[in-house]
């Protein structure tokens, strides 16, 4: 059994959605953002990043959504969730989720986690603002470059959808108009209308 | 064959090194960062993010340092450089890349590269400033936490291990004392003493 520790309008969703797809037999907790249960001292000794998700396996527990998806992929091949083997479409769809985790995720995070890195609340402020636009530059390279269709990888369903879909729920809230990209804006819709997508939106918010 | 394009001083060293370790038949093409080559047309006609390390292969072209390390640990399976049979293991490995790549690098980022998250100088310098602790708050992390020994991973050397040392090169110009971390230090200078990672660093210096 697995055990995935979430919280509501987190990056937590893709692997929540990845589980999902998998038909994987696992069980959810969520912890309080509002109450900062992500650093309660319980928590901390599952993740000691004071992050969410982790993964509890019976081996041991898991973090990065990256490494989580592949995880998931890997340990359920009948879902059929990532080219698994061939190195260089495995490795195209690794890069994606790379450039989510460690560019997109990172822009969008300096709206409102600007701490992580100033201290000084005029800088913090002026991060918030410039938000936007580095949200919308990594969707203008999404769009331009990156997305192949109808998938993010192309014919076939992978990780990288979910954890774009997920990313892409925060596009109003970012400041950035989902119109600008087109390509992006209905793969939104298009992943919104999966059950397994459904099931795991309804369990984080309900 | 496949073809590296690099810059001395950057993530692509990691990149760099695991080729050399797996023995495998590449060039390597410097990119000017100085005359701002990362920007030029015909590079980004490789690779549009205008960034380093892009692998060149026979079916196309490759980003993003955790992508690539997997790719040439799964090119070269007899070089060993990953757990390719153990998902667990290998998303163990994945967490760690993916942890170096989007809070390590990122926390490195902002010392110098602020203007991605911000246009008001001032709020750039103190972005800069914050840095030390930023990047010594995760070396804490994976000195306390996350490193196993005597490799990053274990017994095993691994993909986590040139990607640790590379990272770890810049932290007397981070502002952190190596001192700090003494299992990073000896890491540090034991990676030093391989061969392969002496060719990568004389190839890029030299």
């Amino acid at each position: 059994m697995l055990t995935l520790y979430y919280a509501p309008h987190t990056c937590a969703l893709a692997t929540h959605i990845a589980l999902e797809e998998a038909g994987a037999a696992y069980q959810s907790v969520r912890i309080d953002f509002s109450a900062e249960g992500q650093r309660a001292p319980d928590y901390l000794a599952i993740n000691p990043k004071g992050r969410v998700p982790a993964l509890a396996t019976p081996r041991g527990i898991l973090t990065e959504t990256p490494a989580l998806l592949l995880f998931v992929a890997q340990t359920y091949p009948g879902a059929r969730l990532a080219p698994l083997d061939d190195a260089y479409a495995l490795a195209r769809v690794q890069a994606f989720n790379a450039y989510i985790c460690a560019t997109l995720h990172v822009a969008h995070a300096h709206r409102m986690r600007g701490r992580r890195w100033a201290d000084d609340p005029a800088a913090i402020a002026e991060m918030t603002r410039k938000a936007p636009d580095a949200v919308g530059a990594c969707y203008d390279l999404i769009e331009r470059e990156m997305f192949t269709g109808p998938w993010v990888a192309g014919a076939d369903y992978t990780i990288c959808d979910p954890y774009l879909f997920t990313l892409a729920q925060w596009l109003e809230d970012d400041g950035v108009d989902p119109a600008r990209f087109p390509k992006v804006a209905a793969h939104r819709a298009r992943m919104a209308e999966r059950p397994a997508v459904a099931r795991a939106i309804t369990a984080e918010t309900q």
